[in-house]
């Protein structure tokens, strides 16, 4: 029997409490719910490196964020819609985010130009000529059949001039407005808009109120966790959230460390992504209840303890510390697989325990205790 | 309430049916039964290659086979033994099978020097020097508490004069000898002899009656798959097989392609390993119903086909041959991981044909036509 398709979800942040300006959540999207705080594992190229979709399940990750400027050199957007989109193609079932790409033309692009409609670059993986248009990638994310589009932005460098940090801002919106002019609308589908202005309070301002009276579902802030260090980060952040819409998800880019996600979330940030996690597993680094381990060094070489005994990963349910530490130093593939396993399964762990501890009221005492923890680890050490 | 520890199994082997050389039957260990004829997964370092253990055992495999030489250098025997042995190390729950070492001194090893009663030789890692004899081999293996051991012997090079092979066969038996007095029986534990002799038959049988009369546990055919064809293969299994002991176990190391294990079951070899299924799959040969596919292959870029629709792994139930192309293309580690687990449950799912169609009777049929469907597979792409 057919059943009728199930009417798409509307796209909705619901807040089910509020703990000083930390907030928890559920964001309604067409493919499912994402609870917040929430971590986005990064699946930069259609998988989070290591992992199997089920295994990403089993972290308790709920949203996975590609990107648009990988994804448009290889496999390409049409292979991609041909495939019935990315989260068919990579098996998976929750919402996916995609990121624009703006931040890599910058970072991994050989050549690039930007005008004022666009950038024109040659790709990192065989010097082929593209160019990015906010129409073309809203196009290209609604190929990719993503859950939440992000508008395409210019990255500004850091350091920059507060002339140049204008200049580049003011271009980000201007792509914000062409990109939401572009964005085709769905039922359950959002277009997150970039605050960007460097580490400059005024633009940031400027930028949050021009993105406003655009109108997105949802508000990112880019450009930070490029060089400017924490205390800068957090400057940020508390001359820019308080003036972003209530009622909308917030989604820190890029960001962070365990410390960086405690201190955003304290200012009211919703939503992240990060490499850290799963760039730290494929190069031994784990991230524990008891701060961070290096997997290759030799005090492990005989250790039969779990890796972190408060956790239920498979590398922590069925394996030591010494097999751990020999994997890495014989090059395994499965060390990267586990440590990556592990390191996800910790950050979520940490989102969970920071939504109960807004549930609860309790988020400040229960950040504090977190911190507590992980510096008397170091000490130990 | 502590439960008395079970009484450890006898090592025996129980044949079900045979059907002209060929047999079905049950391997019973110290750490669980072992249906063969059998296909051993190669865990060389204590580990299958980009698969965690438990995937290993979704593919059907039984036992995994870890090698002395490399684990004797990384992580070492004490090592090993401190964590309770190979089987808890690797988190591998049926029995495992060690082979000595021979083979990969020959082949990796930067220096080696043999003797009468053993071989000094450098480490390929470190530069290190070592000495494996009779008595040390069989004394790691006790170390990684390995149910099935291998007794030490000299791998005789391809192609080797009669007169150079028989001298590595006679000091190959000498090695047999002393590993038989070196080795401790414990209940449900074995230690097989492994015939070598090249590609001389009369080599061959003068080491089988060796074998025999030191008495081993079951016997393994060595020195094969070295770069003599496939032909003088079974000539060799011709000449050995008959006259090994009925009730002991027989396997063929080291092989072999999924046409070469039809052949030496045909011959009655209940044992196998290679690094065919798992090397293949990280280098993007996926084994099918239908042939060896290379998943690199352009024609796949756009095929939303599973990539064996009538296997049941986790490659093939939940992704496209388009998406197992991107992985491979992106240079991804999950394109390694899904056709290394695909390659498995292929091997394991011939296994387990071949074992009903001895039960039946039909092995010769079933063999045909196993081999036609590959054939025209060939033909038709």
């Amino acid at each position: 029997m057919d059943l009728p398709p199930e009417p798409a979800a509307e796209f909705r942040m619901h807040t089910l409490a509020t703990d000083g300006a930390a907030r928890a959540g559920v964001l309604h999207t067409a493919h499912g719910p994402l609870q917040t705080p929430a971590f986005m594992a990064v699946a930069t190229a259609g998988t989070v490196k290591a992992m199997t979709a089920e295994a990403v399940r089993t972290t308790g990750c709920q949203c996975v964020l590609g990107n648009t400027y990988h994804l448009m050199l290889r496999p390409g957007g049409d292979r991609i819609a041909k495939q019935g989109g990315l989260r068919r193609f990579m098996n998976w079932r929750g919402p996916i985010l995609t990121d624009s790409g703006g931040f890599q033309i910058m970072s991994l692009a050989a050549i690039r130009e930007i005008d004022r409609d666009g950038v024109t670059f040659q790709s990192h993986i065989d010097g082929s000529r593209h160019r990015l248009s906010p129409a073309t990638c809203m196009e290209l994310q609604d190929k990719f059949d993503s859950t939440i589009t992000m508008v395409l932005d210019e990255c500004t460098a850091f350091p920059a001039t507060p002339k140049i940090a204008q200049q580049s801002m003011e271009m980000s919106m201007r792509w914000a407005d062409l990109s939401k002019q572009a964005f085709r609308p769905r039922p359950g589908y959002a277009l997150f808009g970039i605050v960007q202005g460097g580490i400059h309070a005024d633009l940031r301002l400027r930028s949050v109120s021009m993105l406003k009276s655009i109108g997105f579902d949802g508000y990112a802030i880019g450009g930070l966790a490029v060089g400017e260090g924490q205390a800068a980060m957090l400057r940020t952040l508390d001359v820019t959230v308080p003036n972003l819409p209530h009622g909308a998800p917030r989604y820190l880019m890029g960001v962070g460390t365990p410390d960086d996600i405690l201190s955003a979330v304290e200012r009211g940030i919703d939503m992240f992504d990060c490499v850290i996690p799963t760039r730290a597993g494929r190069t031994a680094r784990a991230y524990t209840t008891a701060g961070v381990h290096n997997l290759r060094n030799a005090r492990f070489a005989d250790d039969p303890a779990p890796l972190d005994p408060a956790c239920d990963c498979t590398a922590c349910t069925t394996h030591s510390r010494a097999y751990l530490h020999h994997l890495f130093r014989a090059k395994e593939i499965l060390g990267p697989m586990l440590l990556t396993w592990h390191n996800l399964t910790f950050y979520q762990s940490l989102m969970r325990g920071i939504r109960s501890s807004i549930m609860l009221g309790q988020f400040i005492t229960h950040s504090a205790q977190l911190r507590a923890s992980w510096a008397a680890s170091e000490v130990a050490r």
